[in-house]
């Protein structure tokens, strides 16, 4: 009911809040992004969210149009690409909407994914892998933290086992079925729908 | 833990499965698909799920390719679109990756929708229709009926007044940002793995 309201707020202040917010991107990714978090937030009449989803193992630039829009739509902080080119790619921008002009990007090469998940980790996030291992928690019975970093696979090679040790957790979703593997965007978007339907459920339960 | 176990059954039967199941398309609405779900769900070691997704309305090859490929994943009953020649068409079979011949597929006209809807009434199914109206439940707070039929809405219409007074009830997403619509398939996508979801901890209840 509190959500109904603030959204209806949010609404009315659209005009406003589209000639506010700036692109922003940013290609290192040590800049701190609590600012233009909050800021966002503030314009959007929303309570702060933290999740950040990271893409930067994703080749197809309908993928990652798809997320960007996705990730925008649900408020998500900040959507990280593997590179900012992707942005100026025809199938990306056709499938992104111009979400990209809203949501913060922020380029990280795979390269650089180890140092870049060290930090989050170190600024509190709880770093979870999409992935199926023998370890993986299912979507239905695990918790998201406040602060989220899901990091997403490639497309046909998941998350490289390099970077499996550096998360916290690894998530998978339950399928049923004979074809078994859900496409990268809607893996995604289904985690970032949960996060933020526990979220909405926690800020109900506090009112 | 249950459905774990059943999914690790499932899965030492694929090739099996895989040289059984035969693909079904029928062009009137009219078949019993009751026989099909028992016999598809028996093979995969699954209880019964009793949805139906519905993208007549849905013009997008990728679209219903996609939702194709995520329908067969979370074992919905059946994909009903508004022509079978979609499946001929490359951009569906790209983003289906031969889901259509494992999904049972049923070919509902939007002319023939009214009639369709009204007969899986009869049959106990709830219509739900995926739109954000003014009565809309939010997805957040709505419980699936077992016997569930999504009717997702065309990309650039939604769903039809006139189809609008024959469903049971609409459900809508919600949605922050600033950007506003989801891709269809990703909001058909959502509400599948909502449903799916909730069967999962009902049958952990009653276990």
């Amino acid at each position: 009911i509190g959500s109904n309201s603030a959204e209806t707020d949010s609404q009315t202040e659209w005009t406003d809040v589209q000639k506010k917010i700036i692109p922003w991107k940013n290609s290192t990714p040590s800049l701190d992004l609590e600012m233009v978090f909050q800021d966002r937030a503030a314009k959007l009449g929303k309570s702060n969210s933290r999740l950040i989803v990271v893409a930067s193992l994703i080749d197809k630039p309908t993928n990652l149009g798809g997320l960007c829009r996705t990730s925008e739509i649900f408020g998500a902080s900040a959507l990280v690409v593997g590179s900012l080119h992707y942005t100026q790619d025809k199938q990306f921008q056709h499938l992104s909407v111009s979400a990209e002009q809203w949501l913060p990007l922020v380029e990280v090469k795979p390269s650089q994914l180890v140092d870049y998940l060290q930090q989050k980790k170190m600024e509190g996030y709880t770093i979870i892998g999409v992935e199926q291992t023998a370890k993986s928690f299912d979507l239905t019975e695990y918790c998201f933290p406040e602060k989220s970093l899901l990091l997403l696979g490639n497309e046909h090679e998941g998350i490289p086992a390099n970077l499996i040790h550096h998360l916290d957790v690894c998530v998978e979703i339950p399928q049923q079925g004979i074809i078994r593997s859900l496409n990268v965007h809607v893996s995604g978007a289904l985690l970032i729908w949960e996060y933020t339907r526990q979220q909405v459920i926690k800020q109900k339960q506090q009112k």
